[in-house]
């Protein structure tokens, strides 16, 4: 049985949404999961689930604990955290992958430090995924495992994106693009314009310059761009969809026929919030290192860490880093090896 | 009388919304506008207005128009274009600003190349202005104008966009932050963190570091970056909204109960739409060019058009450019200048 790990302390609501998450993953998805955290505390939350005893769950202690407040070295003084443990889990292949919503930081250099690098992967990269219009969801990479890259890194970017997009998200064959600040080629900054050719030259089906409106139109699948301003395009989504559902309900509780309305059209508003919601598409891998490692929002809630489960299951059963490390060596390696320095 | 030259020929709906944006602010804002475009089709739109006549409008002949689908360069080869005729009212002293929804790089060209820049100022740049959920809207200095920047053209950046945060807002003691992607002072690029000590330096209520998401919350009023990353953040935010009007559309239609829903609620939905609506804050201003230069959105509707000629006038009065250059020579001239170059 494919055997997940699951760092029990990182989010803001640990260990509660990572065992819950726990569970219904082990209950629907045929998958094993290894529980890490401080022992007792994950005991106690586990035993508030009826039957949890008897889904293939298991415990494996782990003393410290990474808070959101420690610095991002903190993955190295504390060698027994929850989230390290996990991720040793994954390199001594007792698990296939890990799922933590701890520090992001924490956690990337983390993978890398104990996972290390698929063959021919020069940085790992954080691959954000967003809804669209169309329904089919897009991937941003990187959103913020590197603030300066060059543009052999956002090659290497496009090569592992368009791998996730089209096997995990089953996109038939993804359309690429690159953030920038206009559609014609020569436009946008140093590094978009000297990423541009070296874009063009690879397999993909690469259809240049896309502009931030794109990412939430659905006509681009795959949306390459430093860690830098992928971080801010997705925190500036964050923030304007919590400013959205705050004026909203505001307008709506205004009046007593606006409540009325509120009232009838509720459902609306769930099927809309379902589509928008983040927690359905099980947080953000870290494409590039060996093993599996999908890192969860903070404030996940339990469907957000069971789909983050099944996202590790499906990335390993899906080969992949195999993949990534073929196509890197194969048609676009050399090409991008020779570019990046 | 106070005179505003709007670019009649500029925006995806001209002349209509120029000519009616003109026409509300000749009526309700005691300002004189001088439509600039092609003599014939500007004549014939205004007489669509009964008792235009009897403002005070006038029409200022300019044979050639330049479409978005001219490349920046056009703003060289084509010397009578309505834009670059109404920067040249500017320039000669006729009127106080121009307002133009048209192609932006067009527009941003014109108006440094025929008015000139601010004493002092090194690079003009766009300030976004956008509504957060505290009801007071934010400045986002530079949106597009200058993709690659300096330390010393951010710390530039700050100085002006508080100065319009402070007299066209009305915010008592504008707080700025650096966009970037953590809160303390070592996370960012290498521009963020340059940029961080000469920001501190300076005679101004600044914050350190925001994040993407921070734009909305209404906690910063004024946020410096690169033309780059703010253009990235504008049109994100406007991708995002697109997508919440469509997805919140299909979702109320989908039942019948949801359409009555619907129909109580819309009341709610306008009232929403309006404080999101761009078009009330008037366009965004390239600050830092001699006289005034607003410049809208394409699809800019008759009420972002007025709005956009409120703002010229309370530009030109509020003595903005005065105010640049002095605290730009007094305060903070010296020590941006040296750290600029």
């Amino acid at each position: 049985m494919l055997t997940i790990a699951v760092d029990a302390m990182g989010g803001d609501h640990a260990p509660k949404s990572e065992v819950e998450g726990a569970v219904r993953a082990a209950r629907t998805l045929g998958v094993k999961v290894l529980l890490v955290g401080q022992q007792d505390v994950v005991r106690r939350e586990l035993a508030e689930h009826d039957g949890a005893h008897s889904l293939p769950i298991e415990i494996v202690h782990a003393k410290e604990v990474i808070t959101m407040k420690d610095s991002v070295d903190a993955f190295r003084t504390k060698r027994d955290s929850s989230m390290r443990v996990a991720a040793r889990l994954v390199r001594e292949g007792v698990a296939a992958g890990f799922v933590s919503a701890g520090n992001t930081g924490a956690v990337m250099a983390t993978a890398k430090l104990v996972q290390g690098l698929v063959k021919g992967v020069e940085r790992p990269a954080l691959a954000g995924v967003l809804p669209t219009v169309e329904g089919s969801p897009v991937v941003v990479i990187d959103v913020g495992a590197n603030v300066n890259c060059s543009p052999g890194m956002l090659a290497q970017f496009a090569v592992m994106g368009e791998i996730y997009s089209r096997i995990i998200l089953r996109r038939p064959k993804p359309r690429v693009g690159i953030l920038s600040i206009g559609e014609e080629d020569h436009k946008g900054n140093e590094l978009t314009r000297a990423a541009m050719p070296l874009l063009r030259s690879l397999n993909l089906n690469f259809i240049g310059n896309v502009e931030g409106r794109d990412i939430y139109t659905g006509q681009v699948d795959v949306i390459v761009c430093d860690g830098f301003v992928g971080n801010v395009a997705l925190k500036v989504s964050e923030g304007l969809v919590e400013m959205v559902k705050h004026l909203l309900h505001e307008s709506l509780e205004a009046t007593i026929t606006r409540k009325i309305g509120y009232v009838l059209s509720k459902t609306a508003f769930s099927d809309f919030k379902k589509r928008v919601d983040y927690s359905e598409y099980g947080g953000a891998p870290l494409l590039g290192v060996r093993g599996v490692c999908i890192i969860c929002h903070g404030r996940s809630n339990a469907n957000a860490m069971k789909n983050a489960i099944r996202v590790a299951a499906e990335f390993s059963q899906g080969r992949i880093n195999q993949q990534i490390e073929d196509e890197l060596r194969l048609s676009t390696g050399d090409k991008i090896a020779i570019q990046a320095h």
